[in-house]
């Protein structure tokens, strides 16, 4: 007998389906607030340049967010390639991760506007907190319900907490930096995804951040 | 001899294309409408904070679309995995369906934008109305048609009939608290929502509801 | 030894992927211009249900780009399931498919903003028509390299040929009638889409269209 | 032991998936900006039809985009249909050139706005640059770390290299010539892209442009 929604690899592949869409529209997305220049503000070759180079906040931004949903993109793949099937509940916290995912190019283009408010960086921060906290549950309802793949042995589950935590306290770190300054706090995240991003594994700075 | 769409599996695979393609979208469109305050309007820190404030009911909407589009998102799986092969008819059936999802995010910035218009409220029925009526359609010509996957029986049949009736019956009455305040029927039907997203099975309160 | 972009199924199924994916951003794209009321302009409920009415046009136009997309996704299905590889040029008469697609969003516009305008019905025929061209090529060229699918019968192939024709003779007679009326033209358009759509196979509506 | 991340066939997958949405997407957007001629200005026939040929220029820049698009999709393919396994630092690479082909729509819509301005070439031209090196990249980093497919022999490698940096020599010297005039580049590199896109392989043109 068949029941609606059980537990099954079709699940999987749909959460994938609609997850790689989500991340392809995000990753558009924040593009399509890199306004064109206004026609009427530009008269020679010097103004257009002048006016390109005063968009480099929002390539910044642009550049710090592509990174952000480069490392969360492996987040989730990560996670998802260690887990054999999936219900209704564990597609359900994919889909909140999914929201917060949205809602990255708002967060970004909040930042990019008040590039030297405090709120702006808090908000960024809680945006990179709810993601950190969907992923987390996600891997614990999974491991819970015995939804992991045959070989995930116990180091293989902590690591998976263990990077989680560990770029979380980082975002925390440099989230509290906007104390100092807030554009110190967007250097040292966009540092930190950075090196997450680009550093070789094995690589001293890798092993400091985990 | 080969006949061009055919009921097959794969015109079943590319209705999951299509449907999971826009269901990535509108989660995504549902944020568009929450616009970065405007630069002019903020001078300090307590201005972008009581901004970012004033964007609650737009947040408020977004929480209640999402879990709609959750909701109809495992409708339409719950439906789809018990469902073998697809032809031409069962396909438009379900790009009708679709149709009424690209429509959600234009009902629900009516709601976040009259809150308190009874209008917008039954407008937002409407659609959910309709979401309702395409895939009661599709169930049912799936299973006059023979598409439904071997090892259905009888009582799946019923619970899918079933639940998309009380999902409707409760939306129905969502809808009509808008009679003593349009932002009852809000609390109420997300409320419907979260129950559905997120209460445990066979808890009392999702026996309640079904 | 292996060549870039040799005729594969693999090749097949990229475009498969990228033609359901500007399908659901087109279907998504054209409710984008239904635009929710200005705030300012609605102090009751019977001035939201009037601003509401007012998008009759819009619902109207979406409907018909919602029937004719429908159609071609069809088109597009019905052809690429006869078809067993793909290679770089049929994959690009493909792309040129879509470009179409993609401007579908415009040409719905120019309609649903000009209804009473000859121009605005043409442009849409237009549209229609390079959809059909594109189609008619993708196909006459999969055949005259051999990538058809083992048992495509020439009856099975001129059916395809027929069907594009008929398809093009009925939209070119309905763009015919706007030198009469443009909402002729667009209610005989829009009566030819609901045929194809929704007629019974067998029936007499659909013998006349073919 | 199953080990988070490890180079896979499913990871080369994904990497497929999101690069068929961005490419979607990108098709798509870049009709967003043929703006539907504003109501008050459009009077009679005869201003509708001169504000759509005003649009000329935005078609114009479509078809050159739309090209530029089809060429990418290619190249991409093109190597991942000789690469067997992806790890997480090819597929950053992979998404670093996605980047880059979000960042098209907004290229186009500059040289569209700015057609008679060398910045707006230049800039053009350092996307199609950076689309150049990220694949260029790819290639590198897949052939030193053996994750290319059997059979890729060493005149393939070479026959790869070679295509994208002739690409990139013809689009600088199309560049350059914006010292001269800017439409005389962009006629250039429309010239380039159009005999890319559809010069028989074999024929004269295809030769010389290799």
């Amino acid at each position: 007998m068949k029941r609606p929604l059980e537990p099954s690899a079709e699940a999987r592949g749909r959460v994938v389906g609609v997850t790689d869409g989500v991340f392809a529209i995000a990753l558009t997305l924040i593009v399509l607030e890199i306004r064109v220049p206004s026609h009427e503000a530009v008269h020679s070759e010097g103004e257009l340049l002048a006016a390109i180079a005063a968009l480099a906040p929002r390539f910044l931004t642009y550049a710090l967010s592509f990174l952000t949903l480069t490392i969360f993109w492996f987040g989730q793949q990560a996670q998802h390639g260690l887990i054999a099937k999936s219900d209704r509940r564990l597609a359900t916290l994919n889909l909140c991760f999914l929201a917060f995912i949205a809602l990255l190019p708002f967060s970004t283009d909040l930042l990019a506007d008040f590039l030297k408010f405090r709120i702006a960086v808090v908000v960024y921060w809680l945006n990179l907190l709810m993601l950190g906290v969907t992923l987390l549950a996600s891997w614990w309802y999974a491991e819970k319900n015995g939804f992991l793949a045959e070989g995930v042995d116990a180091e293989t589950k902590r690591t998976v907490y263990l990077r989680i935590v560990k770029a979380q306290v980082l975002w925390a770190v440099g989230t509290a930096l906007c104390l100092i300054s807030p554009l110190l706090s967007i250097a040292f995240i966009l540092l930190v995804q950075l090196i997450y991003a680009a550093a070789p594994r094995g690589s001293l700075l890798r092993k400091l951040i985990g």
